[in-house]
């Protein structure tokens, strides 16, 4: 033993101190399974301990079964498998110093005191609403909330009972992806260019995933109709990456495609609270209540890091869907109170508004300076969202201006990085929401140099 | 249209309010589909407004899909399904007065003022690190936090790569379970008298589950080992909910077949901080970090509606399980930050510290008094966890101990109330932790007088 060279301190700590290096000696492999440990007299000798420490320590590490104590014969190592140390690899990229990858809001603009005061007024509240297991749905007070908060904002008609609340986006889809196999759906189409997560997530879920094109109404719904999917996972609002909204006279399609096929539309709203030339366009939900699973999230208009998303689900998927969601949402019901609390304290809406000012502002600096320095540039119809997609005439320039990007620190996303359908679109997205406000300015400067230098490289 | 009644407000929310009344009476159907509406012209006259507020109404709805204009013949309403009313069915039974059901801890008792300093703390650091999209395996901060507290506290080998943060035990067997079935493991063993609930994680992530007895030093691994099973579920601190620790010969077992079986044992150390006769006894995971999934959660220590809970995983499995997890985890990186920030500042430990006083207490005058008053009472071997599983001598007296409690608003649960297997083992568990301080006593006093009746009951 003298070969783990304890070094222990003097007074309580001993016993404490004398089961971790042995427990890590075991655990290590420096002390091998079927070694013989001293009798407790010698080793409490050997250490300067009571014979009552080393009898107390070996006691622990035997119900730990580290050590078996045989009759007759003293004490010995058990076989511990080693702990092999492992390196932790960081599954995220760094940050561009000049980000503007779309997907994200401003994460410095997060209100900060208001979620603050939201959280100490829930945690202050004496009932002990938020402290137990929680309904797998939500909390009935949030998703009443909710479902006043969307028909007033979204104009989707829902109740508090068809409101789910789930861990963001990306876990609401999961979930519903399981429902949807709960109900014998196993094949969803999905809109050309979507987010590769949404797909991986749907393919998890065991679902058989055909993508359909987009033209410059909306998804192409006589392909959509061409295909046997039964469920389909659609942007309305503003068309993720290529920045279209979905026309009314496409809606009404869409619509009639899922009453005559008896399918679902799931409807990804993710930032469709950011309408800068007109009010925001209300959901496709409002049209087929019981046709569409409406989906928004906190993520834009608060934060992703919350983790906080909503569903609107028809009755019919509702069962399957809780049978699926169980407790397995995980969503802090504390968290869940304090949306309610800025919904209903009217925080939320002022927040939506000051950001709607603060983006609608950065779209038009990003659209204008396109016009001023790029001879290619045509400015999009629609006016939505957190990212512009600009178009660009060929291939080779997306990817001129992405190498540009990534030589000058500058984060951009192209078509490239989703799952672009032929006829290839070229293009790249301007996720003019990212920088931080003090950034912007001087990080759109870097973007159109970036555009500028590979519109050149072009011409050269 | 004169029907639609509407009252509107004078001034700014005029058109607001005619929108909104257009779209409730498409979607209730009071206007229905086909329906010509007036000109804007006439409308604008009939209400007292302008034209072309009127004219925004129309192009408004038009892009939300409730209204068609068709070319020289106006306006007309498309076919919308209408919305319907759902009554909201409250899936959480109430609870009763006096509440001793087994699975919760005192709610009153969580520590209010230490979340909201971390809450505090977290929110109001400068870097934005909680507020983007994290990764999916919980921030690098706090995996590395329960690394070290897993380590120190229950003895769990691992590195802050091993650590998974999911949105409670649920959400991550769950997940576990998805991964298991990407690996080709599709048949898992669980212990006699689980939580139903865990059963049904398992059969959603479409595994099929077998159950195995449980004797007196726990699971019994040569019926395990009879089975095809290739993943085992286990409570080896404190087996939920017959109490029985898992002895050291059983651990070793254990790991023994999962090293012959090539399989995985999924640890759930729901309460295993809580021992009162000992200090806690270390993790199986400990014994063989390799072979077990190791799950803990702050749903006993902190409290279940926070949904945080943890894993510490082998590496051939942090593959498949980031794969099954991705963004669907869900859990605020505030909240996860706040934890790290509980551990790191020792809030944490001295809160369970606390706590395990506090339960010791409630547990000691328990057993004191089922001794005073039940003359059939045995007090068990162990002293852990946050409930008693009282064994009776027959099921008859389980039920009416049952029946006596529901009578007197007392909760209680049977073994009745879990996955019993033949043959029967009868009792029933008695929850100390649940009642808040206040209402301990008084609640002990209404169990006693129901296992006094009941047992009165048999002898009459």
């Amino acid at each position: 033993m003298r070969e783990l060279q304890l070094d222990l301190p003097s007074g309580r700590g001993r016993r404490a101190a004398i089961e971790t290096a042995l427990r890590d000696a075991i655990r290590t492999g420096r002390l091998g399974g079927g070694t013989r440990l001293p009798s407790t007299r010698t080793l409490a000798s050997d250490l300067g301990v009571s014979r009552s420490t080393v009898v107390a320590v070996y006691e622990q590490l035997g119900a730990e079964g580290f050590v078996i104590g045989r009759h007759g014969s003293g004490t010995e190592v058990a076989t511990v498998a080693p702990v092999v140390g492992a390196e932790d690899d960081d599954l995220l990229e760094p940050s561009p110093t000049w980000d503007f990858r779309s997907g994200e809001p401003d994460a410095s603009a997060f209100p900060r005191r208001d979620w603050l005061r939201a959280i100490r007024q829930v945690v202050s509240d004496p009932s002990d609403r938020a402290l137990t297991y929680p309904d797998p749905r939500g909390h009935p007070e949030v998703r009443a909330a909710l479902a006043d908060h969307l028909a007033r904002t979204r104009s989707v008609g829902t109740t508090a009972a068809g409101i789910f609340v789930t861990g963001g986006f990306a876990a609401g889809l999961g979930f519903v992806a399981d429902a949807l196999r709960r109900t014998g759906i196993d094949h969803i189409a999905v809109e050309e260019a979507m987010l590769p997560m949404h797909r991986m997530v749907l393919r998890l879920a065991g679902l058989e995933v055909t993508v359909v094109p987009v033209d410059e109404e909306g998804i192409a719904v006589h392909a959509l109709a061409d295909s046997s999917a039964r469920a389909v996972l659609v942007t309305p609002a503003n068309h993720y990456p290529y920045g279209i909204t979905m026309t009314a006279g496409r809606r009404a399609d869409l619509v009639a495609w899922a009453d005559a096929a008896d399918g679902w539309i799931i409807e990804d709203d993710y930032d469709g609270e950011f309408r800068y030339d007109r009010r925001p366009i209300g959901a496709l939900q409002a049209l087929a209540p019981n046709r569409v699973v409406y989906g928004g999230t906190a993520s834009k208009t608060l934060g992703p890091g919350l983790r906080l998303g909503w569903l609107a689900v028809p009755k019919p998927l509702r069962q399957p869907l809780l049978a699926a969601v169980n407790l397995r949402a995980g969503v802090s019901v504390i968290d869940q109170l304090a949306l309610a609390d800025l919904i209903q304290s009217g925080r939320l809406d002022r927040h939506v508004r000051e950001m709607r000012r603060r983006y609608g502002r950065r779209r038009r600096a990003v659209v204008e300076a396109l016009g001023d320095t790029v001879p290619w540039f045509a400015p999009p119809a629609g006016l939505a969202g957190l990212h512009l997609c600009v178009p660009t005439p060929s291939l080779v320039l997306e990817e001129a201006i992405l190498a540009r990007a990534e030589a000058a620190d500058v984060g951009l996303l192209g078509l490239c990085n989703f799952h672009r359908a032929p006829p290839h679109r070229a293009g790249v997205t301007i996720g003019f929401s990212r920088p931080p406000a003090h950034a912007f300015d001087a990080g759109l400067e870097r973007v159109m140099a970036v555009f500028e230098a590979a519109t050149a490289d072009m011409a050269s």
